[in-house]
């Protein structure tokens, strides 16, 4: 694909997540794509056969690998899992608090909006939530081996959750808040 | 007004909810209202002049005293806050499973999908999670006072990102999971 192509096709989907995080499937029509400057009608098609639901899938995958990205920079960082998980919540409120609070996790409002028709999709979800709790695990060394599983599954849950209140409240009191839970949990667990 | 206009202005809001409930702002248009058998088109403006933000405005409001009903039902009743919190959660689970992983709390969905210019819709998200954080907060009298705010509002943003993993991964592990971690969560708090 010659490099200008493979530029426009990267907006698209750049654009697509930016619109996700922002407000779920309804907000990520291709009209709101002509709209939000990324490329001319025609062109998406020409990029993307399959129209909305290709170009979705695709900006779940990068939400994806940003995330999985920063999951690992913070959990495998140095400090002790504690000081790690307060790096990543901070992180997290840092950016959304930058952003007003208008924007979170595009697998987390897709989750939410994905009719019972819509298997593509769900998988999609469902497969990037397994693997960031595979991944999450495996930064969780610390741990005895039979918590690290259901420690990272908790931690996931919590930080979707996060978004939602930190969205509602305008705030990054409650992304804050789960981080110390989340020490408390810790603390709990070798107690 | 006449019985028979609340009985089809009551079905409105019902609908709505549950249309959010299953797919967020984008699912709970006039037209779905109308497929999905509530009344006609005309009646909609009828009982509600404002349209389809009046109607969700409604709908969330039913959501937020179903669920206080639900948090006072469980945590106000017997047993360890353990124990209370766990009844809590498997009810959660019990109904996300009965319904096939497709339906949640409005609020969690509305949260995602909101524009920043969306600022009645965002402050009806926050002021319901406020009231849900406070409630729940006046049910945890095991714990110190100045644990309670926290505590609670670690719980709802638990509920809320459960939902999500329970939704993407179709699974009431994550929920069952989540209620076991509070579980050690209130441990930590104590040792």
């Amino acid at each position: 694909m010659p490099k200008i192509d493979r530029a426009s096709r990267d907006r698209i989907v750049q654009t697509s997540l930016s619109l996700l995080r922002r407000g779920g499937l309804s907000a990520s029509g291709l009209n709101n794509l002509v709209t939000e400057g990324a490329v001319p009608k025609g062109s998406i098609y020409y990029f993307f056969p399959g129209g909305k639901k290709q170009i979705v899938l695709e900006a779940l995958q990068r939400n994806q690998e940003l995330t999985a990205k920063a999951l690992s920079i913070h959990l495998g960082g140095a400090g002790s899992l504690s000081e790690r998980v307060g790096s990543l919540f901070r992180d997290l409120a840092d950016r959304m608090s930058k952003g007003g609070f208008t924007s979170s996790c595009a697998i987390g409002a897709v989750a939410l909006d994905i009719g019972s028709d819509d298997v593509e999709l769900r998988q999609a979800c469902g497969s990037i939530l397994s693997g960031w709790i595979h991944l999450v695990a495996s930064h969780m060394g610390e741990l005895s081996p039979s918590k690290r599983q259901p420690s990272a599954q908790f931690l996931i849950s919590l930080l979707e959750g996060a978004q939602v209140s930190a969205r509602a409240l305008r705030s990054s009191a409650p992304i804050l808040n789960a981080a110390a839970s989340f020490v408390t949990y810790l603390e709990g667990l070798t107690c």
